[in-house]
């Protein structure tokens, strides 16, 4: 039978460290606000209740823990008096019953469902509680792990830790599972007779201890327990987080060519041989089809390329661009909000908005789709096989025809039928001799400026 | 008098775990197959006769191979029974005599020369084999080389390792010289009686020293001995490469401002006292002479930049792009196929495409060569001293004279002269107070739009 | 009462290694020359008076080392006979009188002022000699702090050094600050009696424990004390340099999703809650106000992006771009010498030079200021509220009124007045059928040529 359980996630930090007009856990990690991802994680390992406590922006914060199949309670923790005492800000929850509870922090968004798992399985297996640590080269400041014939006996805080309980490097990640039935009271017994009068949740270890129950410490990566108190921990989370997920997709069969230049969202989805070249970003909500090559210096949000497909170098795809298989989008080309038919071509300098291009068209250089008006926006239809010549402008709402032809330099403001040629540019004129009067006149000016000065 | 060689190469590995429909040796490093590089290493090192051990994509593999100076035989490995098996697939080349034999790996594409010849330097002097090892700080995994007064006593793998034998940390890269002339014969001595079932090439270390021959290891830098066995042990390839080879550019005098961000292909070169600005990707077929500007963000291929001529940022130049001293590229300017003349600019927002630039032309921004009508390429001539106003479409064939003037938004379709002035625009009409009608329909339009909804 | 200081900067070195058309110390760190990095620490340091030590272009680097507030003698340095002989070099300045002397070096523009201020401290406290030491662990190669009671004993060389003395990691930086009024007369006690017939500053340790003084070390981050010698180093130094600098921004208040991929300059300024995307590149001259966002692949010099603003992705602000409240510049988009307006926004392939962009104005895709006639450079205008249609080129001088509205492809050659329609474009032709006969041609050409070869 399954075990219900409840994440108690602590997201009321006042963050000044961060210097940041918005709450720690809104800051995004790889496009996804932090709470997000710690969300993710609870909902990946089964638990469908969370109770959230918030502070600051926690409207905000509500919201952007909102995901389908779990069901969140929020709490607003007005006083700071410590981690413990936060937790009991859930008290109505934690009251429910669950199997177990489990004890997350909204600026700890690498967390998987593993560990979270792991320590659930020991709650299962009768521990009181399960604390999540993880083994680092650099232990200073965290509490160490002090475990003996594989009970955790105490968390000992740095500054109380003697010389060779500081050489422990298994330290404490904070994150924990409780027995869920004996939370409540245990929490109830956390005491603030402290330096800081503070109620730390890590006394529940010894609580537990003292009253003959039984604490376990589990075992996580470091990188899944990283935290976030300034902005250069949030570079670090980033980091980790982007690193973790290029390993995935490059072990699953997709070239980096330098890995370490090209960052992904939370929801970036590439199929296997596709070429990701250097310096590609992912904005939220693209898929890359197999074997499509994305070239250096591409930017993409909210696209799709499919199968064969070719974006870049120095390209950008903004929502709902769509490229089917074999088109290409070339450097210095924005595509939005338009299909690209099958092997068509965008270039060059181009910017294809709102627009169906229908497959094998060619769309030259420097071509605009004038979609804009000032206040609405307008569709340009492409026809299969059309040929938009260079430096054309395609004023929406247009269509051109299949087969069709535009004149380069031609401003398209009709309908072109389907094979027709359509020009729309001035004849040519020659002045004879006329580019050296204008050099002369124009040298001539510069001196007068020049002596006037 | 020179010694002969035989370099064997196995690039028969079925490589599942890259997930690739192609081989893992055709897998560029540098824009060069890994195979390509190997071979480079065994040219380099004076040997010209190669046997191929070949599986997957034989053909291709073999293609990618070719180089000038070194013969290749090709055999095909059926059977996949370890390494001693593989090399004894080329028996029809080991059988020809030659003094040195050097087995190395299609996957392991740093090698440089130097171990080669080192390797094949301790056959010269009587060794029977001698196995190419690194020092290692993660030596996990690895075969260990047991070394004894200076000899190879054996390569003892992870598994059969005694604890004290685990603390070694010089590890068998897997690459030997082997006496050419014993080769056939002590290959033939490996036997299969293991776990696996399988041919290892390691156990001549032992019989050698068994028939009272001498077995010796010789050292290189771990860098150079990495293989390859998934996608993201492929990017550490690439980026060791990179490493590398931005390394010895910098010490021959060239400035790179972030070189972490720099990739070069395999051929790329650059000159004396060039700079090459942060986020820079050089494709195959560079070549920046010195003094030479690479700014930020900027993408070659096929290109030659000559001295002191400056590119980017947010410049593309394409195969065949060649600029003459002092010209200049700049942004969001793509270049292919086209001579720039000394001097000349060509600085925003600008398609040249087969075309010919001269000397101090100035082409504005926006400027596009239309060479290109769907089905041919044409050519486009840019006269000395032209200037070309800006967003002006020139449609190849075309000529520009020297010293001509081409008029801003210009659609030029004939020739120009010589120091003539080129209009091909309409004549501007102003219509008083329709922008204001415009504005109000529009926002009509809107307001319906949003009321039908 | 405030200590006087003399510092002296070595900058003479012929810098060899670096390969290089010029000296070491005007290679720019974060676009500043070497030099200008240690003038602004010293400066920092409140030191005000320098004899910088000269060898190769003098007279640049001199320019080089102009600041406020620092009186500069320059001293050349015709031969090469050690440290200790080119501080000499500044004899006449060493005469002054200065409290105290500190020796620093051109190429070492990593020091800030607290190791300098550490180390004069002592000297105030009285200390003959306080040299500036660095815990590394890579000692190999330098000189180490021989450490007895809180005083300095040796400097030992590594060649001179034991075993023991091998071990110790804290090492000299060549930097040191002397009593200024012993200076002159220990350093005339530097000897040359050594392998390199050199005169070592090092040897002042010595020399004064040997008369009965106290010499001293004082520690500084490896980081600080960093040299170069070639241009591998010099992209150290620039690495360390941008970590440090990228560290202290954030911790400020700004986010860096990927900071390593962030380029600063040595005054870049960013405000708090200002995003910075992956992939800027920040030239000099650079003001980002709070809050704004610079998107990836963006290149800015010399701008000014106020509050709320968006830059890029793929933008490039040139010098004099000042960027109004609220102001967008987009993809491909090139601003030089301009203001753009509040809320305006110049989304998409344009080239704004030379202009004043009012207040919510829209400025189409791909629209050119043409600023430039060959010759002389002119302004446009653009009023608040104007539309321009896309493709426009607006040739300047030219005034676009408020609320005015360009069509699309059109070629402003005349103002337009406020409220009105401008329009300059031809009306457009459609030749029925003609694209296909068009096609028919071409491949035809196509096959004829092909039939020809």
């Amino acid at each position: 039978m399954t075990r219900t359980c409840l994440a108690v996630i602590l997201a009321a930090g006042d963050s000044t460290r961060m210097k940041s007009s918005m709450s720690k856990v809104l800051h995004p990690i790889a496009g996804l606000p932090m709470i997000g991802h710690v969300m993710r994680a609870v909902a990946s390992a089964g638990i469908s209740d969370v109770a959230l406590v918030l502070g600051r922006d926690a409207d905000a914060v509500a919201k952007a823990a909102e995901i389908d199949g779990v069901a969140v309670c929020t709490f607003l923790q007005t006083e700071r008096l410590g981690t413990g005492h936060a937790v009991l800000t859930a008290r109505e929850a934690l009251s429910a019953g669950f199997d177990d509870v489990l004890v997350t922090y909204g600026d700890a968004p690498l967390v998987t469902e593993e560990p979270l798992a792991a320590a659930r399985a020991e709650i299962a297996k009768g521990a009181d509680v399960a604390v999540i640590g993880f083994h680092t080269e650099r232990p200073t400041g965290y509490g160490r792990l002090l475990v003996q014939n594989g009970e955790l006996v105490a968390i000992r805080e740095e500054k109380d830790a003697t010389e060779e309980e500081r050489q422990v490097t298994w330290c404490n990640s904070g994150i924990m599972a409780i027995d869920g039935h004996k939370a409540l009271e245990l929490l109830g017994r956390i005491g603030n007779d402290n330096a800081k009068g503070e109620y730390y949740l890590t006394d529940l270890v010894e609580i537990v201890r003292a009253a003959g129950g039984r604490a376990v410490a589990v075992d996580a990566p470091e990188a899944e327990m990283a935290g976030c108190n300034n902005r250069a921990e949030l570079a670090v989370l980033e980091r980790l987080w982007q690193e973790r997920r290029r390993h995935e997709i490059m072990l699953a069969g997709v070239t980096m060519i330098a890995p370490e230049t090209v960052f992904l969202a939370h929801d970036t989805t590439i199929g296997q041989d596709a070429v990701i070249e250097p310096n590609v970003v992912f904005g939220p909500g693209v898929t890359v089809d197999a074997g499509a090559v994305i070239h250096a210096f591409s930017h993409l949000e909210g696209a799709h390329v499919s199968a064969g497909a070719t974006v870049g170098p120095f390209a950008r795809l903004r929502p709902g661009a769509n490229l089917a298989a074999k088109a290409k989008v070339g450097n210095f080309c924005e595509v939005k909000k338009a299909e690209i038919g099958e092997g068509a071509k965008v270039n060059h300098l181009t910017y294809i908005g709102d627009a169906v291009v229908g497959a094998h068209a060619n769309i030259g250089a420097g071509t605009i789709t004038c979609n804009y008006d000032g206040v609405n926006k307008h569709l340009t239809q492409i026809g299969a096989g059309a040929f938009i010549g260079s430096n054309s402008a395609l004023v929406a709402p247009v269509a051109i025809g299949e087969g069709a032809y535009v004149g380069s330099g031609s401003v398209v403001t009709e309908d072109v039928p389907a094979n027709a040629l359509a020009l729309a540019r001035a004849r040519q004129e020659i002045k004879p001799d006329r580019a050296k009067a204008i050099r002369e006149r124009a040298l001539a000016l510069k001196a007068a400026a020049k002596a006037n000065k």
